[in-house]
């Protein structure tokens, strides 16, 4: 990571992991305690906040301030954390290990494990309904929020690829005109990429960026989505477990990934390939844009 | 149930089904075949759609058309049947019946029961921010609505109400200063009580009710939603197993209910009393408020 999206990163995932924490505190009175840590146990975790990060680093590309769209940037957090402790379940991908530690439902018991996913996913709901009231947001754009969040959550996004991939588990052994590519790309583009793009559009929005803008950040959301997924599947496969914190579960359970497909090489190459595409969909906006220039580099720089 | 109440429920329960099923229909081509087939199974399962009857309700007492907030009604049958699937699974009330048929997980699995009640969760609120934009509500407004779903729904609701539920499991056994009395209707006001206000709440939110008639239809909804809990206490109890669809399986887990610890006709005086707090509630009203206060009477003669 270069030292100025380094600095980038920290400063303001600092200021989400604040926010985070004054949302928390100020509904302890409000909440049962146990899941009230069960939830903060997940979400403090250590997670590198990528998907606010692109919150913010999109307004800003669209002239707002980071401030404005802080609220919101924590409720992406919570949504994607919500969507971690939930695959983890013994149900979903059964993982022990989460950046090397025990899953929520090892610690918290899977009832509480379900439930704070639940109360995640309802309080991001909330939380940007509150910060587009809180920036005077018009009704159309806080409408337009809200619905971005769902649909890049939902089963039209994030969820309809968590089931994607989990019918696609055991994917070598079918035989009956299963087209792996079509499914892959599938479920990277709405487990992943969704989320993401999301992210990037819910910034332009609380920044009220013309729709061109949100469109292009959009697009510049999918491709380094897709990259972030397929840079995923291949640090699983030559990350070791210290690294990574948890095994290289993927190849154990034979899921359809980029590198079962079309092997380690040429996974690289399509994810270099993704983040060119990336750069371009930026090449209208100012200098602003730079932290997501260097954002788009990092995901395939991850790998080595 | 009243002749009048009767026809009533039946006239907008069916048109909540058919705005629930227009919304399916739309989102077809986007959401893999497996999860629309899973969350529609237990949304479609027969239920009576109260809390969509009471946003109308509450939306026509306020001097609106019950069209205008159908989408939000849908919502809410939405965020119901998703707490309905995670509450039966197997790490929770492990139910294999609900409304005489197999519960979600025991026919889609848990994997993907999970993911529907995911996905349910997630489209209200999709669902509710649409609503909004197609009356055109003010920003205010719309804000209020997706924070009052979300607070009636999350852990400082109904999500806080199941928790507090899994814990006091067994309470008979324990022995450190717990209190049943203050820990039951805890559990009643947030894992029943809530997502009703939350109901009549959004009606008159969509119907642009001055605070106060907010504010009554709340107290209402907070009266008729523990007398609706201490009434299905009753139920549980006296019902055999063919007429409730499901086990009296609170009696067998040793769970703590009003009938447990107070016995069935303390139980059911204390659902009357509250049934008449409602009425007293809706005092302010004109002939409008008559279908709320049949649903009032409707709610503890269920257990007749």
């Amino acid at each position: 990571m270069s030292t100025a999206l380094l600095k980038y990163m920290e400063e303001h995932s600092r200021a989400v992991d604040e926010c985070l924490k004054t949302l928390f505190e100020t509904r302890k009175p409000e909440q049962p305690e146990s899941i009230r840590k069960a939830m903060a146990y997940s979400l403090f975790a250590g997670g590198k906040r990528l998907r606010p990060v692109l919150t913010i680093a999109a307004a800003q590309c669209c002239g707002s301030n980071p401030r404005k769209v802080l609220k919101t940037a924590a409720a992406l957090e919570m949504i994607h954390t919500y969507s971690l402790i939930h695959d983890d379940l013994p149900a979903m991908d059964d993982d022990d290990l989460r950046r090397g530690k025990p899953t929520n439902h090892k610690v918290f018991g899977e009832a509480l494990a379900i439930l704070a996913g639940d109360g995640l996913l309802t309080q991001a709901f909330e939380t940007a309904a509150d910060n587009a009231l809180d920036i005077g947001l018009d009704a159309k754009a806080t409408a337009k929020l809200i619905k971005t969040l769902a649909r890049g959550a939902g089963t039209s996004g994030m969820v309809g690829g968590q089931v994607a991939d989990l019918e696609a588990e055991n994917w070598r052994s079918r035989n009956h005109g299963f087209k792996p590519g079509t499914t892959l790309e599938y479920i990277h583009l709405h487990k992943t990429a969704a989320l993401i793009i999301a992210s990037l559009e819910a910034g332009a929005i609380l920044a009220e960026a013309p729709v061109i803008q949100q469109r292009k950040l959009a697009a510049y959301g999918r491709a380094i989505g897709l990259a972030f997924q397929i840079a995923d599947d291949v640090l699983d496969v030559v990350a070791d477990k210290k690294k990574l914190g948890k095994k290289g579960s993927d190849a154990q359970n034979h899921k359809l990934t980029y590198v079962t497909l079309y092997g380690i090489d040429e996974a690289r190459a399509k994810a270099h390939a993704l983040i060119e595409t990336a750069h371009r969909h930026l090449a209208g906006f100012n200098k602003k844009a730079q932290p997501l220039h260097d954002l788009a580099d990092y995901i395939v720089a991850r790998d080595k």
